[in-house]
């Protein structure tokens, strides 16, 4: 355990742009009073006895890349830190294709692990925090990866967690499916640490054959017609591809301009076959799995798109885009220094809400000067898919802070206003947490408290209104 | 609403293999004071209303088919019934491919509607109870379909719900997939009447092209070879067949001599190949889907069954056997006029476990004089499957009822020492609480039963220790 300066200030705050904001100007309000790192699950029971007892705010801290102010402390107390001892695997289970892992594990080290294993397996879950998540915050904060659209997000992975709460150890069952009374572990998917400390989980796992995987990427006219694609693919039983992502006009433009491709050869030819920048989307595909499937849902989804007028780009953009996937996320910092402010927002929303949507945020975003928007889909399901907001923006000097926090209610305002969801995958943390009752509904929010007052009769567990839960 | 003596016994029992015993006896303990028929939302808030301040039961009545003593009225009270007024397609989606449907609609009614509607459409959800039950049964009971491979079990299917409880009415947001704290829709499939009111579900839909559909039949030399086979293909990233099916040496054998194939030129012939009477088995697989999909899938499947010594044997066996697949459940009563009990019990298991379990299940069985044991596969999931036991066996005569019960709790005490849970879609009811907490554990029962407590205050809701809960 540790309790300098240095720990408490590190343990104090996530990712979220106004933390980085108050952070450079110096500002780290109530940090915890402790960090701790538990040894084992029998050192979690007991510090949430103690805690439950004298009523201290225990935090549980992962990887720390929350953007909605999920580990943050207000009400100091103890930042339970699990990434030293609960980062192991403790099984992998090859003949019903599952692994149970410590909750503290990070991304890359959980990946490798599982790729050497046998003949190799993959979890098939890459956040863009990948590099700085942990399996336990995948969880809490209910998190989406870069190949969700094939794998599903982290709620269709889990099949059993253990959680120690202050009222008790749950720990449920592995089962491919069961009725025996409503589901249970979906409960504390989400949960944000506001209900107990996931100590461990048990995964599907699947086969890792990179050498199966095959890339496409195309161009469509416009996004309007590169949605329709989308959405009729994955309506049209063909089987799901893994990666599938559509970038919006203004994000393709970025991205051809970045690549230095604009002005080639290349770039006139497609603007005279109507591929017209300003107008042109990029979409990514990539399939995994067995070769015979590869095969069919690449064909598959090459006729489809032929039918809304996409132009087929090879593999090679595909690749490209995922081997700096990772990266973008880091630009954010230096842009701070250029005094650019720069975030992203992301929502859920069922295709026909996708366009109105798409549209209203763009006219928010695009109505403050020099603003740039780009936004594209990146998990996609039968019924609907996420949008994804990245702006940049002059920051309005010495009002950093409130100037970011005033633009960003507005976008979440016109997000929920059109039928969004308030996350796909960040999750609510404290920044969304005002917007809940509007959202659920008072009935929905009284559940979710009466589930939270009864694991958690003090309110020791995250507090400080996270997912707007009191306290 | 009713409350003559037809009405109130017709709703006092379902379709229990002990009620259907004491029924022949003309014992009805305790139906309901009253048949309630709600009109509309405001008609059940307000009965609610009425029965939580009084303290009177209130069972949801549907298709009536439940195996587990799930709608038996212990308390009396009410019985409401939902299938005259709350049997309407509310809604179809064609661009979300989402249908909103109430809850007191008969499965083969909202087929129908669906297949019929537009281009065409399916839910893809066909238990054996499918003429007899509602989509409301479906959810309450968390089902699952034949074809529940391929499209999913109940809990995946739904999107969203309304819910009217006696401490107010849930109606959750249909969106993709979101992450605002935990999703609360889970908490009522499966809630088994034991919280509310399921008034209206949203679901998803998906193409009708039954002329698409592809049937394939095999014959494996022993169960084992069976369940590797199935269990290779679910892992392979092969994409999904809609039926996958398996039944055991016993039942396969049943199954010929049925058909009067036992003893003709075919038969010789695959003994002769090494498939034996008494070790093969059958598998059935359909495809539904896109034409290529479909194709690529079959043909997988026939590639990893041939590794497993498959042989294959046309599409015909699996196109019979859907054409009867409701048909069996219809032989109970003749076969109780004979003096046979006869009953099923199903479980869900992970890989690892299902063979073990199978062989314990089936000792179990057999250790009871003169009986016949047949089991299959009919739910599949890359970490596991169901397990399906169909018994007969001479009744004790004079003493049917203890006997059977007594044979059913050793077969439920098996099942659960063998790791499989206590139900895989059956449900719990009244039959299989005695086990809840033996199975989820004390702290995962005092979590159900708080979420109860708070949506339910005064133990209104099923009552009678359905799902293990009080009262």
């Amino acid at each position: 355990m540790n309790d300098d300066d240095f720990s408490r200030a590190s343990h104090a705050h996530g990712k979220f742009y106004g933390e980085l904001l108050k952070l450079r100007k110096g500002e780290i309000q109530s940090p915890p009073d402790l960090v701790i790192y538990p040894r084992s699950e029998d050192d979690i029971i007991r510090i949430l006895e103690v805690c439950n007892k004298n009523k201290i705010a225990v935090t549980p801290f992962g990887g720390n890349s929350s953007v909605t102010r999920g580990v943050e402390t207000p009400k100091g107390g103890i930042s339970l830190d699990l990434t030293k001892h609960f980062n192991k695997v403790l099984e992998i289970n090859t003949i019903n294709s599952t692994v149970t892992v410590q909750s503290g594990m990070y991304g890359p080290a959980f990946e490798d692990y599982l790729n050497n294993f046998g003949e190799g397996f993959t979890c098939g879950h890459f956040p863009q925090s990948f590099e700085y998540s942990t399996v336990g915050g995948w969880v809490a904060a209910k998190g989406a990866g870069q190949a969700s659209t094939g794998y599903g997000k982290i709620e269709h992975m889990v099949l059993s967690l253990k959680v120690i709460t202050p009222s008790g150890v749950i720990e449920t069952k592995t089962y491919p499916a069961s009725a025996q009374g409503w589901d249970l572990y979906p409960i504390f998917i989400g949960s944000e640490g506001t209900l107990g400390v996931i100590t461990q989980v048990t995964m599907k796992i699947h086969k890792h054959r990179p050498e199966n995987t095959k890339y496409a990427s195309f161009i469509f006219k416009n996004f309007e017609s590169a949605v329709v694609a989308m959405r009729t693919a994955m309506q049209d039983g063909i089987g799901l591809p893994h990666l599938f992502r559509i970038s919006d006009p203004e994000e393709t433009e970025i991205a051809f301009k970045t690549k230095n491709f604009e002005g080639t050869l290349t770039d006139k030819f497609l603007n005279t076959l109507g591929y017209k920048s300003g107008n042109r989307c990029l979409m990514f595909v990539a399939v995994d799995g067995n070769k015979a499937y590869v095969n069919q849902v690449i064909k598959s989804i090459k006729n489809n798109n032929k039918k809304h007028k996409a132009f087929f780009i090879g593999a090679s953009p595909t690749k490209k885009w995922l081997e700096q996937r990772y990266s973008s996320a880091y630009l954010r910092d230096p842009l701070m220094d250029l005094g650019i402010m720069t975030d992203t927002l992301e929502t859920a929303v069922m295709w026909e809400n996708l366009i109105p949507l798409w549209s209203a945020v763009r006219k928010y975003l695009k109505a403050r000067e020099k603003t740039v928007a780009m936004v594209h889909i990146s998990h996609v399901y039968e019924n609907g898919a996420n949008l994804y907001f990245t702006f940049l923006s002059p920051m309005k000097k010495d009002d950093e802070i409130n100037d970011y926090l005033l633009f960003h209610k507005g976008l979440v305002d016109t997000i929920h206003e059109n039928k969004g969801s308030l996350s796909h995958h960040h999750g609510i943390g404290k920044t969304m947490a005002p917007w809940m009752e509007k959202e659920l509904g008072s009935e929905s929010m009284k559940l979710m408290q009466a589930i939270k007052n009864h694991l958690d009769p003090n309110g020791i567990m995250n507090p400080g209104n996270t997912l707007g839960l009191k306290p």
